[in-house]
């Protein structure tokens, strides 16, 4: 089944102890889409400015991504300057330029709307409300947001929630979100907003998964090296929605099995700049550290 | 199998969002010696002064715990004051008196010699060699340490990690101890340094091991409240050997067992101030909470 994705398409600028990165592809609807992409069809809703090359509309294309709700409008593209220090799961913004994202109002093609796989990416809630509006038949819908949005319109975001399957956040968000410290009240709290299943990222400490009265601990893999944590998020997303779309099983076995996933890609990801590494991937290799998350967590009963 | 501690015996002054205590029995050789106490038998080796309670030393016996390696000396017993705040991976400390414990120099009993598992708390190094020294049968040395001692006494140190089998620390001083951020270096390093086994514990995040190549990741069990964390560290220690001791077996596979013990022996410490908790299980409640771990962490494969 195909996943509808709404979301950014940026150039980021990127500073991390390992290096940096001048204006590359970034953007969380191409982080998302690039690592559902092993999975399903995916179709991306975005904006960018004439400034785009075609070459990074190719390249989207080429790994099979429906690019005709990608818009190109009068202006630049969105970019963002960013620095990581050693500790890599705390990004410092630099620069922030919407431009042409600044007037994104996102409208969902005809061929688009029938998606049953919707993912809401970081994006204003109520645009993302406004997404769901169109696509009235999505049989499973999951949405991020950040504290931007959490500060700026709770009312919102909390009326959103209402409409969503699964919301995905990091940490420190869902404290912020549920005004407790203590995550296992925070997801109650959340939970009792509207989603059904809620998804805490936790970066390199890997995430957690609250559904129906369960919970599941998935680890992070242990990299020699975090080299760019920039996309991990998205590409967390991109693997468990592709795995889930893939397969269009929404029971507790399975969503584990799509966080798992959703690590795997995220784990390449952060291997390298940009896109570099998760555009190079063959299935063989997800699969492959799919069962190393395995080896990684197995033990055995007593 | 029997296991010999040598540690400290204190009195805790704790405040934490939940509450406070003052003057609670602690330190790092009663944590672990009680958490060890549901598993195997216990040797402890400490010291307090003449203002220890006989009853705090009839709690220890009730637990099945030889004291007979507790000296009580003049002068008072070693006291902490420490404060945690929202972040309750975070120790504040606000007062340390060492008290007789700044003279602790132990002296192992004759009948304690024999015992083939050695837990050397976080103690001066120098006297943890001297330990080793008195104990030369052991089949099995674990030991930890902590910020102080790395930048203190780093030779010393790095000496005794030539003689354990297992070093537990936690993240931030495996950082501080390797010099790199990154923790699948740092364990590399680490492990060049002597011990076969490496546990590196991340608090509210669970635990890594790095064992003969492998890695194994184990979570924290997501707890409503953590109402106090000090101990939590001895007391997953002390399941860890504790559980090692009573099955005598040192496969990866039954280090990976023990650890989910020492994280079952934690979470339950957490739950409460001083002693409280961990004096309070039954050996029920332990295997209950370890098959909550599996279900925290079980996913299928593909």
């Amino acid at each position: 089944m195909s996943i509808l994705v709404v979301g950014s398409v940026a150039f980021d600028s990127v500073e991390t102890p390992f290096g940096k990165a001048e204006e590359v592809l970034g953007g969380s609807a191409t982080y998302f889409s690039t690592s559902a992409s092993y999975f399903t069809d995916v179709k991306l809703v975005a904006v960018v400015g004439t400034d785009f090359p075609d070459i990074h509309i190719e390249g989207l294309k080429s790994r099979g991504i429906d690019v005709s709700g990608l818009k190109k409008v009068p202006g630049k593209t969105f970019r963002w300057r960013g620095r990581y220090d050693y500790d890599l799961n705390q990004a410092h913004t630099l620069e922030t330029h919407l431009n042409v994202f600044s007037s994104f109002n996102p409208e969902i093609p005809e061929s688009y709307r029938e998606s049953p796989f919707v993912f809401l990416a970081n994006i204003d809630p109520e645009l993302q409300i406004k997404v769901l509006e169109q696509v009235k038949g999505a049989k499973f819908v999951a949405c991020d947001t950040m504290n931007f949005w959490i500060e700026g319109k709770p009312d919102a975001l909390r009326k959103l929630l209402k409409k969503v399957d699964l919301f995905v956040i990091n940490e420190g968000e869902a404290r912020e979100f549920s005004g407790t410290a203590s995550l296992v009240k925070a997801a109650r709290k959340i939970l009792n907003n509207g989603p059904k299943t809620l998804i805490i990222k936790r970066g390199e400490y890997g995430a957690l998964m609250f559904n129906h009265g369960s919970v599941f601990s998935a680890p992070a893999y242990p990299l020699e090296d975090i080299f760019d944590p920039t996309g991990a998020g998205d590409s967390f997303a991109g693997g468990l929605m592709g795995y889930l779309a893939n397969t269009g099983d929404l029971s507790e076995a399975n969503l584990r099995r799509a966080i798992i996933f959703g690590s795997v890609m995220a784990s390449f990801n952060v291997e390298a700049f940009s896109l570099e590494r998760l555009n190079s991937l063959c299935l063989n290799d997800i699969k492959m550290r799919y069962s190393e998350f395995k080896r990684l967590t197995h033990f055995e009963d007593i």
